[in-house]
């Protein structure tokens, strides 16, 4: 009977249930203790099978980046999703139908999507004013307490919004440089919203909540205050980007791309692997000037009783280019003696979200398939 | 009726069926003009439907980057197909299998390869010999005779195997910083692999071909000489690279992603569009230190009996970074005006082939849906 290594052919995304599963509990802990609503962002994984391991840590409210993602989540039995991207006003009859089935959330940043809204929505929606607490993609300025007044008056004169508050994505905590100024960013775009809802609340009779996703300050931070509502989603399998940031370790990342081998360069101490931009995304991390797309482990074949397993990281190993189909990695003197022709390298992936977009499903380390939305 | 624009709700990959027809038919002339064989590859497009537009060109030998790809087309009536990417061992059964319907052409850049190749293998194979000409993404040295012999003499030990020639991508072309390097790149490729070719067939008693790819190169030389065979693909679409690196005309660009605009940034001339890193790639060309992920256009609604179009790129303007769903675009003040929430915008994508391949489908003006692989 063959092992799970050797029935591999070509690029396979690995999963490692009890890493992911593990993730999600921390997390789950962390959001408990420190007294927030816990509704993880689910496009990391699209995956209906993984959300259920979240119902088991007693999650029932979620996050999604698209209506297709809420429409799926929905059809597998989640009835609280905040759409967390800026309304599609092109969707607004998809998203009305769905607001009948369940409790949406939509996120709008201007006073003309308020009012195309509320023409063209029949059913109730929770409705979150997007902020830009200093991430730059989008959202209003923090600073501007009288375009948010101007959004929430607005919103208020139709009754099927349900104000809930001021919601930001603290994406720069992705370019901080080390742990600590992750912290702070996170903090301090959490202050700023925090600093935008009283400016708020003396002028509107209503309760406004706080959320604030993003996986490295919610990895790292000691305390949400003042936060309501947290809502990361790379944690679920982290990667070589978390680990590289230091917000989690090596052992804390639950997915690597298993790769035939498909040519050695001696002369470059370079292998080519059968795993390109089309598996893991053409995305990568910049550490002293030096793009990575990935970082480089040895399939574990296991013992008897174990299950398999990936490698830590192999020191100065990296998947230094991507075309296409070919990946191209360095490996150190040492490990590029370890590879031969045909073995499978194990990438843990710069981006965890894209790689598993790219490819679609997963194989569990017990050899289950888990499929993916679309 | 609604038009074709008022219809697109999300993300759409469009599709010009005329000048991509046009770009297949300049690309198969130069060909025929030169005097070489035209095996178009086929990794840039990916459907069936579109490859009948080769067919009408008179292709009749086609190139793939993957096994799955090649059984894809061999489906669609294709049967002289080579799988220009380093042979993966752990396929070596499917490709049997494949092999003995279609003639199959594989790549080989080691004797440990040809040597398990002559195990596995029961049906004959083209065999070519991939070389660097300088690249350096894989394949043996353009210098390196000796082993390009060894590489040879093992091959011709077994009969299954009916040895080609030597096979290169001249890649270093999409670095060139001007349409002259382009062309000097092009040719140095060419001439280095002749070169080894003379080497070979001074000790080796059979003729030898050569095989050349790259959209830039086979865009712009003058000739092929001393290549007998072109494989590029990407011209079929072209995109904003070749563009910007003048190996196209904005004119000859077949495809561009429609997205929604969903939010706008008049302070610094930035709109936000539904449409990101799962949709464009995270692909990008980068000029004048600038990355730029795409270009943009205006949709242009059809006058009577005209199709649907869209704009010339607008100057200055650009996709300026990517995450998993959203897209940032800078205007220049003059096209921010023009642009409102809930227009569409229809992105000249860095890279098609990676486009495409994340779309899934296109919808051509005429509002055809054509579908792809996978």
């Amino acid at each position: 009977m063959p092992t799970l290594f050797e029935t591999i052919q070509k690029p396979t995304l690995l999963l490692n249930e009890r890493i992911a599963r593990a993730n999600i509990a921390r997390m789950a802990a962390r959001a408990r203790e420190k007294g927030v609503t816990f509704r993880p962002h689910f496009k990391t994984h699209q995956s209906a099978e993984i959300g259920e391991w979240f119902r088991t840590e007693g999650v029932t409210a979620i996050t999604v980046s698209s209506l297709d993602m809420a429409e799926y989540f929905a059809a597998h039995g989640w009835n609280d999703i905040t759409l967390a991207f800026p309304v599609n006003l092109r969707q607004a009859a998809a998203i009305n139908t769905l607001a009948g089935r369940i409790q949406l959330g939509l996120l709008v940043e201007s006073v003309e999507a308020v009012e195309a809204l509320s023409q063209q929505l029949t059913n109730p929606v929770q409705l979150w004013i997007k902020v830009d607490g200093g991430a730059r993609r989008t959202g209003i300025s923090w600073k501007d307490a009288p375009l948010a007044g101007q959004i929430l008056s607005h919103a208020l004169k139709y009754p099927i919004f349900r104000v809930q508050g001021l919601l930001t994505h603290a994406g720069h905590t992705y370019t901080a440089t080390s742990p600590s100024q992750v912290v702070a960013r996170f903090h301090e775009s959490t202050a700023r919203l925090d600093s935008l809802r009283r400016a708020l609340e003396s002028e509107f009779p209503l309760p406004l909540r706080v959320s604030i996703g993003d996986t490295p300050g919610c990895s790292l931070a000691s305390t949400f205050s003042p936060a309501d509502e947290i809502r990361p989603g790379n944690f679920v399998f982290y990667d070589a980007e978390q680990y590289l940031m230091n917000t989690c370790s090596w052992e804390n990342i639950a997915v690597a791309l298993a790769c035939p081998v498909v040519a050695l360069h001696p002369s470059r101490q370079e292998a080519v692997i059968y795993g390109g931009a089309i598996h893991l995304s053409k995305d990568f991390y910049e550490q002293d000037g030096q793009r990575i797309f990935g970082l480089v482990s040895l399939p574990l074949e296991p013992g008897p009783g174990m299950e398999p397993a990936w490698s830590p990281p192999l020191p100065g190993a990296r998947v230094d280019r991507l075309s296409q189909e070919h990946g191209v990695v360095y490996l150190p003197q040492t490990a590029f003696e370890r590879v031969h022709l045909g073995d499978l390298l194990c990438i843990l992936p710069a981006h965890s979200c894209l790689t598993a977009q790219c490819m679609g499903s997963y194989l569990t380390l017990e050899g289950h398939i888990l499929g993916m939305m679309g």
